[in-house]
């Protein structure tokens, strides 16, 4: 009898207490392992992931969560091999197991870039800006998002065991949740591989990562509203979730990311001569094909001019015709098994039923030639290709979750747009056109129906991900039948996990609250310049209020003549006299703040390293020849950087002039040294 | 007979087939008027809804729409005094009128000011920068937003006839979406008077506004995967919603705003004699006498810490002994009638069932003394206070919708936000205190488990708008038992209306979809100097590249010299040779930009009025004296201002050194006249 898997629950390995059910493998049917999770307490691990798990995960800022996913990036980097070997017993090729196993680090990479990058060296995260709520200032209101006192669920589908537990955890991890995983029995013997691998490394937070091999059955009741749950799967397991008493009564927030009726649509435009033609017949195959087909974002509608529709059938045949199915490790293989028996059952059944207004043009459902491993024991399947019939209903509404695809004519776009909506929303669709008009109506036309969609021609052809591929940095998910979910996006799966909320406080409690500078809000003058402090010495408040200075006529004459900034505005009284805005010549914008920067600065080697930037500069009145102007720069935002000796400082700046009014409002960005020690001179 | 109320469906007013059922006055228990949808065709109105209003919304920009918003708030603006006497019949004094009637006239102005100042002059929505997905950026990927070809659905409280209709109206309108307006059966008779106003004016296109008077039985059949219901009502009507089918299978996507059970903490820093007691006091007694306490927002909770529960509820008692309850017409009235006998006898049922684990401290359920009415036939309440036993748990869980408040004592901060949290999610928390600590760590307590924080002291008390205001501009919803809806909050609200999508493409092909110009796409140089271009003129890509510029030693010493900035990087070559970043003498940034400004100017007067800012300026590489710079202007987008004769022009720059290396990159943003005759010179 093979390994049973073992739960990772509550701070150790479970090992139920019945023998479990076999796991097969896909190519050739011996037995890989049994799963059971008979005698799991799901209480108890619900318990740690809140008490230990959740606690310890929100005391690490989202630069140090960033840290901890990049790290366990590079441990299961380390390890590649073994996990592919663990994979090709799902029937995946090695170049499925890289989608699978390369894909899911590499949304841990990226995940970890993007936390250093995109988010504070801090716990929350603020919204939007401030918005002033009354007439003086004293009253303001800031949305702030806060990491929930809960735990993330998820639910995984079987096509991706490693990429689709990953590209959970990451975004639920830097929001500050414990996770709980629960892959699809088949192929979670290679998801155990890499919990245990993580588990062992000490990485992660104890209690922020564990693993249910087995029965999901009850996990639910254990969960109240700051929990949630993420499901990939079937839109029948998704429909029956959302009506679970957790998510109807209990407020658990429930996202639902299920297989689609993806399009691609060829653009009117493409000819035979066209470099398009080839893309588009590369792009359906390749998403029939890799992962036997598999995948919820796969090609299952391929919709074409109806003038062209029989040479793209004659083209994606022969190209078919070509790919060797068989065991994925047989020389080559390019497409391997489907994960189980029951599920090429499963997908015979569909192309059944799409029959009905679909003639097969490619493959045979019940016959396949097979390289290198026994046909009756491994789930293999041909390839195959079906036509819609005119006003066909089927290939809109039923999935074969295999390597099966439909081709579809249109007469207009209009038409296009209209039969790529009765998939009734789906998570990816592609456009190949190279004409930017018909870019623009059919990409706009389908938005609404998609959560990602690929515009594909000769100019992104050779940096594109393709059609099927979800990528860390874009949103993953779909609206309507898709399952209405949004994973992935950077930054954007992060905020869904945590709470949005508007506080409504005085300045000086807001800065209290966020740790930020709010307008309005105290401001510390010292004896000290904080040019002088290190970053380790500044506070958030800490504030320069420069002297003043008179902008002259001539200093207008001299900057102008210096940069070659001659706009008349500046230089010739009698024209700017006639500017609606001016009504006379104006210091150049740039000379206001070089000058501001004259009267801020503290020239002497110090902490302060560089200025290298500056953002969301207003000049909002305008400089006369003979007003005085001066500058107060406050500490606003402190960010060390956890890869250097120095960290960012941005600074509020004000310049006014002598009636009080602001003349410019600009963010200053500078590194500072953390200590007197990393400083210059 | 009183007036059977009529709907407005598919393009015309509907008279029900019968008599219809009576809507009572809350004051003196007449018949108001009638309602009945008997024969009302559903699907007539969601075809209208989806053929003739979505399309005519969809065709006009962001900008257009926030212009009928503005329009229809002048119109209903000019009616108040009418709506107000509506108004009265519901019960509500003229400050509860106040709040349903100018909140929703107000949220309809701030909703069209936000349109014109932070939506583009267009139909789409970008989100987030653009993703380079390749080495060298010719595959891109960009977030976007566009409208839902689907319907809007409300299904409101009785509670703000004017309000809750105008609140989910302007983002839904401005998202794109026609709206069928669905209000509780009490208090319809204001809605139908509002719609009714707004239909004659005309200012709203032909089926972007439907009203439904009646029963909603059958109208989310009629609903898909496009459409949306946002639902304003109990807990448990939102938890039958989650389950119908077209919620569960059929993508409809719903949001819920529920009553909660509302908390305001008193901080353990106030003492008697701090001002923040009086300001805590007299919020919980405005929470429960405003609308007779029938508001989602209102305080159900009052936590105090136990040292000061005594003092507390004698000053809450105190007040609560001033308030006049009768008649809203009548002089001296505070609060008026609830919205019906029936409600009357819910609130009754939920007091009894509090009193297992509360005294009643203030008020007589079955008592109160009446002016101006008739107390046997008006819906009319005393205030009641209670003060929970030590472990209480039905203050937690059992809303008495309407003039009831308990008192709930705390010893530590830590148990005061445990008790809040025990809500399991409320739509405004609000806390009381003066000390920023407090308030630090109170606010990061409760965020999750709330959608609003009000945190209250002397400061802010002058201009607060009070625990229990929704604000147009901040978001209004909560976690859990209050639905785990997002309403309002400024743009977030429209963006919610639509949906986001991926989009992947070339750079031309990105600039085609979205008519934003981005990084990598072609630019276009022509004879003629940008400037010289008319907002009319100009186009998306219009492109300068300027002649180059060697900086020199003396530019650097000149520009320190006269803009006072002697920063050691620019003027000592020792120290500046010392600075890790830049190894010697560098220019100033400002000089850097300035000069650039100095090579892509055309200075003679024309179209160009005014540069009125920079965003995102990143200095990315030093230059050195002797290094030759050159500047590449692209015109990114343009945006006309409707109130004007010009318009926003913001400009893509890029500063490049003679290796090609990008110096300084930011975006540029002028004002330019829309024609040439509004140009000057």
């Amino acid at each position: 009898m093979s390994a049973l898997l073992e739960s990772y629950a509550a701070g150790s390995w479970f090992r139920a207490e019945d023998e479990g059910r076999p796991l097969l493998d896909a190519v050739t049917g011996e037995e890989v392992a049994r799963i059971s999770s008979t005698g799991l307490d799901l209480a108890a691990m619900t318990d740690h992931a809140r008490i230990v798990g959740g606690p310890a995960v929100r005391e690490l800022t989202f630069h140090q969560r960033g840290a901890v996913l990049k790290a366990v990036a590079k441990l299961l980097g380390a390890d590649k091999d073994e996990l592919y070997a663990l994979s090709a017993r799902t029937g995946a090729t090695l170049r499925d197991s890289q989608v699978d196993v390369d894909g899911g680090i590499g949304t841990l990479f990226s995940y970890a870039s993007k936390a250093s990058r995109e988010l504070p060296a801090d716990t929350i995260v603020l919204d939007g800006d401030t918005e002033q709520l009354g007439r003086t200032g004293v009253f303001l209101g800031q949305h702030l998002y806060t990491s929930r006192p809960g735990i993330a669920v998820q639910i995984n589908a079987f096509n991706f065991p490693v990429w689709g537990m990953l590209e959970k955890l990451a975004p639920a991890f830097l929001a500050g949740l414990p996770t709980i995983v629960k892959p699809a029995s088949q192929g979670a013997w290679l998801t155990e591989a890499v919990v245990r691998r993580i588990i062992d490394s000490g990485l992660m937070p104890e209690g922020s990562l564990q693993l249910l091999c087995g029965s999901p059955d009850g996990l639910l009741d254990q969960l109240g509203p700051q929990d949630s749950v993420a499901f990939t799967g079937s839109a029948a397991t998704g429909a029956l979730l959302r009506q679970h008493a957790a998510v109807v009564h209990g407020g658990v927030q429930l996202g639902v990311e299920a297989d689609s009726l993806n399009c691609s649509i060829l653009g009117p435009d493409v000819t035979a001569d066209d470099p398009e033609l080839d893309l588009f017949v590369k792009g359906v195959v390749t998403e029939m094909t890799v992962k036997a087909g598999q995948k919820c974002t796969a090609i299952r509608r391929a919709i074409v001019p109806a003038a062209m529709a029989d040479e793209v059938v004659a083209a994606i045949s022969a190209r078919l015709a070509k790919v060797t199915v068989g065991d994925p490790g047989s020389e080559g293989v390019r497409m391997g098994a489907l994960a189980s028996l029951a599920q090429r059952d499963d997908v015979r059944k569909a192309i059944s039923t799409l029959r009905s207004s679909a003639e097969i043009v490619f493959g045979d459902p019940d016959r396949v030639d097979v390289v290198g491993a026994d046909a009756e024991r491994g789930a293999f399947m041909s390839p195959v290709l079906l036509r819609a019939t005119e006003g066909a209903t089927e290939p809109h509404e039923v999935e074969a979750f295999g390597p099966v695809s439909t081709v579809i004519a249109y007469e207009s776009l209009d038409e296009a747009i209209a039969l790529a909506a009765l998939g009734r929303g789906s998570l990816a669709g592609s456009l190949v056109t190279h004409d930017p008009q018909v870019a623009r109506q059919v990409t706009l036309g389908l938005a609404p129906w998609h959560g990602r969609l690929l515009v594909l021609d000769r100019d992104d052809a050779p940096e594109s991900t393709g059609h099927g591929s979800p990528l860390p940095v874009l949103v993953h998910g779909g609206p309507g039948r898709a399952g209405g979910g949004e994973e992935l996006g950077g930054i954007r799966a992060v905020l869904h996990h945590m709470q949005r909320t508007a506080v409504q406080a005085s300045p000086d409690m807001l800065t209290a609250i966020t740790g930020q500078w709010t307008k309005g809000a105290a401001q510390r003058v010292d004896e000290q310049h904080p040019f002088r402090k290190s970053l380790a010495e500044l506070r958030i408040g800490d504030t320069i209020r420069s002297a003043s200075r008179t902008v002259t006529l001539d200093d207008i004459d001299r900057f102008a003549e210096l940069t070659g900034d001659t706009f008349y505005a500046h230089t010739d009284a009698e024209a700017a006299a006639a500017n609606p805005l001016f009504g006379g010549i104006v210091a150049h914008g740039y000379l206001v703040v070089s000058i501001a920067a004259g009267l801020f600065v503290d020239p002497d080697p110090g902490p302060v390293l560089a200025n290298f930037g500056v953002d969301h500069l207003r000049l909002l009145t305008p400089v006369k020849a003979g007003d005085t102007i001066d500058v107060v720069l406050t500490v606003k935002q402190i960010t060390p950087r956890a890869s250097a000796d120095y960290g960012e400082v941005r600074w509020d700046a004000v310049v006014s002039n002598a009636d009080g009014a602001a003349v410019a409002t600009y963010d200053v960005l500078t590194l500072v040294a953390k200590t007197l020690d990393n400083q210059e001179g």
